[in-house]
């Protein structure tokens, strides 16, 4: 819904797209009904292995759109694009994992389902002097200004998915923040990058600068392990691995809930298999 | 949401509107962005205390859209318009809560909040003949087909709600279905209308012919006994019953979850305002 609104509310007359993977593409396609929304830079000719660099972002532009991290693919911006156009993201699968410089972007969304709380409700975070200068009419329910003016109490609250994601913030402020969850991500996915990096029966699926700190995407060099590799996944009470069907493999998502524990038994797991063969 | 997708997905020409209170206005107004959206019979005239009725529907209409049941006013359309269009309802407020010939509508909407679900989903039923029809493109996430193609599952499903409505569901079920639960409300609604018409202290809003089985209206004659009525009804723990400020007085929601003890505890209230004075 919100690479609808985004498109809505803000493309006036043309707007870039990095497409990184399925979200990205979505959204740029639904841009496409608004206005010329184009096509900045693709990693799509490499399968969606890396976020691409070095493309020239015209400042013309109504917005520049990028998805911070890629959960089917496995890969994240590490280093946010300076630009001289308002900054769009969707950051719904690596939003409170990490600290980032908030202050560069214009709008930001994200889905509670990853490190907020349970799917059913969205954050949006905008600065309302970007607002109210397209020319069309939009509809009030698709109106960011609408929600802004009603307090997002225009229509009833999904309240059970906003009072949990109350919750897990709590949480994670109890925690240390995202400074502390930060860390902890960082060492889970050091781990097990790692892991698969010193295991001669695996491969990593995303360029290693690019490698996301919430999505571990790997695939076995040789198909003939899968059935085995999959048997001691499924002992050790492993559930949900497989890969995404457009890239294959495994993919662990290693989200702010996920204790370093669990990824030690993947390891683990991945370790076994190299004993055993 | 509904309101804005049933105007994208069905307005091509020309679609009538019965306006019957806030929620069929706020459609009404909605549906003008996508053409000429009319209103065929209102009861604004008399701050919606009715239900419109001998107003007659062009068959050339797109659609007709009615809200069965109005949750501010108290008002309940008792028997269902015959019209030679397409019957486009928002049920939000008393779906599940009666026996109705849901073989007339071409759509049905309906947020789960009131006898369905917490707050957070929508059901939709739809004929898909008539989709497909309009000239416009429709953005795929307000686009019913889109919906339709993939089950439901387009976006991520806010699964909380979704689950919790098909527990209600199936205790619905247990308790004998909708046969059932509409023997109940017509009974709970009777006890407290009743209460309302045999004490002079208090009035009825809506008009007796169009009252609601799930909203129960009502004011004191004379405000000077609010103080009084407001503290017995605090002191019996009774909560949540003033009016909207649109109609002021009271508003007694007796959806399907409320028991008929609940109800037996206002209407001792009342009793006790009239013994008290």
């Amino acid at each position: 819904m919100q690479f609808l609104m985004t498109a809505y509310n803000l493309l006036e007359n043309k707007a870039g797209y990095i497409n990184t993977g399925a979200w990205s593409s979505k959204a740029l396609k639904e841009a496409k009904n608004f206005g010329d929304a184009i096509e900045v830079a693709s990693s799509k000719d490499a399968n969606f292995n890396y976020i691409p660099k070095n493309y020239k972002v015209d400042s013309n532009l109504d917005y520049l759109h990028i998805t911070t991290n890629n959960t089917i693919f496995g890969t994240q911006f590490h280093d946010i694009p300076e630009v001289e156009t308002n900054l769009i993201c969707d950051m719904s699968s690596d939003i409170f994992s990490r600290q980032i410089d908030f202050s560069k972007f214009s709008l930001i969304y994200a889905g509670a389902q990853k490190n907020m709380g349970p799917a059913g409700t969205t954050l949006v975070v905008v600065k309302e002097s970007i607002l109210g200068k397209v020319s069309r009419t939009i509809p009030s329910m698709l109106d960011y200004k609408t929600h802004i003016d009603k307090d997002s109490m225009f229509n009833t609250p999904p309240v059970f998915a906003v009072y949990t994601s109350m919750l897990t913030l709590e949480w994670l402020k109890e925690n240390g923040g995202i400074t502390n969850i930060e860390k902890k991500n960082i060492e889970k996915a050091n781990l097990l990058y790692d892991a698969i990096d010193n295991n001669e029966l695996f491969n990593g699926f995303a360029r290693k600068e690019d490698r996301s700190l919430m999505n571990v995407t790997f695939n076995l060099k040789n198909q003939e392990h899968k059935n085995n590799f999959d048997k001691l996944c499924l002992e050790a009470n492993i559930n949900g691995v497989n890969g995404h069907r457009s890239v294959g493999g495994y993919r662990a998502s290693i989200y702010n809930a996920l204790s370093i524990d669990s990824i030690k038994v993947l390891i683990e797991v991945m370790n076994e298999l190299k004993r055993t063969i």
